[in-house]
């Protein structure tokens, strides 16, 4: 049982504790200045061992709103991990030099692991494939800064949606509130998986699928793009054949609604058309500068213990099982305890979510 | 057109704002602590897309001895752009995180198309090899701090007058001053060209051309040194037989008069003896200092309104004609409009002032 | 002669001076918030030459917990230096930035070189396999915290104890206390060198050899484990028949005195199991943290003009000779006066100390 509340999981914090950041978030937008000097004295470190420029700028930018200060690394190859240190001394030793650390890494469940023994509270910045939960909060601040409201919204979610982490876990979340109906774009090779897609009948909401923008353009919401990769198609021919139909263009947005907004996590490559950046309803950007606000009030909501997630680990101790998933980062942390959780017949890992 | 004062080229702004700058860095030298909260609760992001940490820390001290803060990245493979992430999302993104953003890129014009996008002022730390506006900046400073006067001056300037941009600016600058007279000391194959030399004549002031220091150092108020690449010779045997008539040493400085400066925009590899360091007339470190308090000048004029540039874009935009330079900005970002200005009967690229 | 009072060797500094950085330091572990802004408006330069995530993060941590700011770089290749710019040349411009500036680098005596020239006091964060006195000043004030004081300790220092500069300067360090007692635990081909036990036992205090941690550890007030290199050993088998001598776990615990401390200088590989970690007396990580406090202490002592060093060249500078050390700092930078201490009959460098 760790002492601090971290934020591995968005799955571990109730609705209202979810809501209560986003309204924090709202707030701070309102009155940046009240929030100044909330977090004087405080320091931030941002192991980021994986590169992510913006995400990482968005934390710190985040904490030097609230007065904080900042110390970290972006650069794998320059810190002690070349050295060999594991990733339990590492983040035992950062986290007793600052009061709170953001993690960034590839091996799927390091924010959960690093929580466990840390000296101070985690935020998971990405693990891998895995979780991003604040590009979750952002998706919901923007929301309900443009729309006004997180329930009885029609949004539509285009690209790659068998992999992409960011949309299943806006569903996820988005399910949660009533009255929300989802139309799902994409290939039939990149459709939600079906856990996804269950999760949403069983909280009460509908979806219905769609093979392209334009035929499912014109009554939403909020439109939420992300990338699909030249590499998910069946093949170079069905990826030229088909990538127009998955990007957004000027024609495109003729065809939707006035108030329609569009968002996208970013980095963006080739599926929203450059020209799309001048229309009043692309809110990317913006909805990147919601990312700080959100953050400032997560950071808040932490150190000022306003929120109570669940314990880290859920599952039972089972010394001789171990997780397969070469991406877990039981795979490369032997000490690790060996925690699963049971779904039905099956046992799940504790840190990375996949089936043993 | 930009809502925001940036600073991408000395040109667009009056002799008046220049001097206003430096004025104002006088005063800055004088009575730092006066400002050391004048940017209190502002953050400067630093986006360097090619190394240069002398620039970087100049600024960053500049913004801290403000009260500032900052982020940023100085390390191309690091950041979003490694995954394809092109010069306007990213620029948007951190100018939305950021109350002014300073930035380094290899492309010439980069300053100025991320300009014409962003959402807080951007200031130019070099755009390949085409302007590094604060490096002027600097020289102006030490010339006021250290000669007590930026007109009738006698300047000597040394090493690669051809392809030299800090020389060109340099020149350019101090010939809208009164009686200022340059000696061009420089090989006959790196001789400072010729449109240079006009704005020279055109403003008033004169100039002689030199082939060694020895002949041109008796009686100069100022010896500003470069750098000349051995790569710049026409032979190996030429560098070998040419190169020590552009080192400076105790013997040249011995002919030179009591009261001439020698400055050098650093990094220097040969072209200063390390024997000159120790005379008091060697200010090229003092010069680099200056370049802090130069800057924090900057950022003020330019965070609190106090300086006024000309358009960004001065040309007309024809959408069929493409800048032929493979440094130019838009070589690598096409959604970037294709503005020329005129020049003559040739066409001026906007961005990186070659003609067509 | 320099200006300021730079951090290089700890034996600069008399033991009054030493005494008081741990003094003051276990006093900021008590009040820290005195101390919040003890060094407002200062900015400390870190220059790491070589990555060393977790010392220069220790020193930012340090820097910030007492109000002030930081510059600096953490990768050469991103550097000047890449460029081809002199040490000289970039500790010169940077300390004239900065208020403190503090250096790693892997050439010996490069920190004492840099102090030479430079415009402000300078920290020595590890100059190669040479010195790394703040892991000193760290360890004295974790025995002081500890155990409540420097004297009459029994200490075992198990590992590569030829080439291990950590535990040499910890030897010297404490061998300046009354009563102390050293148990020198390693392998035959890596004993203590000579000199060092010359220094023990010239200061009154006694050692003792021992070939396994078993056979030592059953009295100690503490071990300080460090790290034995596979390719120190004198064979492959050699390495495998003796490696878990050298190991501390569990069973090895057992047989130690309830109050001994564990430390280790960290980063750990083997050499101490993970499942030592909860174990009340494993203290490495409390020993890293520490570090944060007694490296306050020393940027307080030496930007207040607290203590005070020897000057930085002992020796006589002799024009033609030179250190044939290819480590040494003076192989690289040959504007360096060739300055050489007597010890006996041999000359002495005063950069790397090693003997001509």
């Amino acid at each position: 049982m760790s002492a601090y509340e971290h934020l591995i999981d968005l799955d571990d914090y109730s609705d209202e504790d979810l809501d209560s950041i986003v309204t924090l978030a709202q707030d701070i937008v309102k009155y940046p200045r009240s929030y100044s000097e909330r977090c004087g004295g405080k320091i931030m470190a941002t192991l980021f061992y994986e590169p992510s420029t913006r995400t990482q700028m968005s934390f710190q930018t985040a904490m030097l709103k609230l007065g904080g200060t900042l110390i970290g690394f972006d650069n794998p190859s320059v810190s002690s991990v070349a050295k060999g240190e594991n990733l339990k001394d590492t983040t035992k030793i950062v986290s007793g030099y600052a009061d709170i650390l953001v993690m960034r890494n590839p091996f799927e469940g390091s924010a959960k692991a690093a929580a466990l023994t840390a000296c101070c509270p985690i935020i998971n910045a990405g693990d891998g494939g895995h979780l991003h939960p604040t590009q979750t909060l952002t998706d919901m601040l923007t929301l309900k800064m443009e729309k006004g409201r997180l329930d009885h919204l029609k949004i539509g979610v285009c690209g790659d949606l068998m992999n992409g982490r960011t949309v299943h876990s806006l569903l996820k979340a988005l399910s949660c509130y009533e009255g929300n109906e989802f139309v799902l774009i994409s290939t039939k090779e990149l459709r939600l998986p079906d856990y996804i897609k269950d999760i949403i009948t069983k909280r009460g909401c509908k979806y219905t699928e769609a093979f392209s923008i334009e035929e499912a353009v014109g009554d939403l919401d909020m439109l939420y793009m992300t990338r699909i990769q030249r590499e998910r198609f069946a093949s170079e021919e069905e990826y030229d054949r088909q990538k127009n139909v998955y990007i957004l263009d000027t024609d495109k947005m003729a065809k939707a609604p006035k108030d329609m907004i569009v968002l996208h996590p970013l980095p963006r490559v080739d599926e929203i058309a450059s020209e799309v950046d001048d229309d009043p309803r692309a809110l990317y950007f913006k909805q990147a500068h919601y990312g700080v606000y959100v953050r400032m009030a997560l950071i808040i909501s932490i150190l000022e213990n306003r929120i109570h997630p669940l314990p880290l680990l859920k599952g039972e101790i089972i010394k001789d099982k171990h997780c397969h998933n070469p991406k877990c980062i039981t795979s490369t942390e032997p000490y690790l305890p060996n925690s699963f959780k049971r779904s039905g017949d099956a046992l799940v890992c504790d840190y990375c979510d996949s089936k043993l």
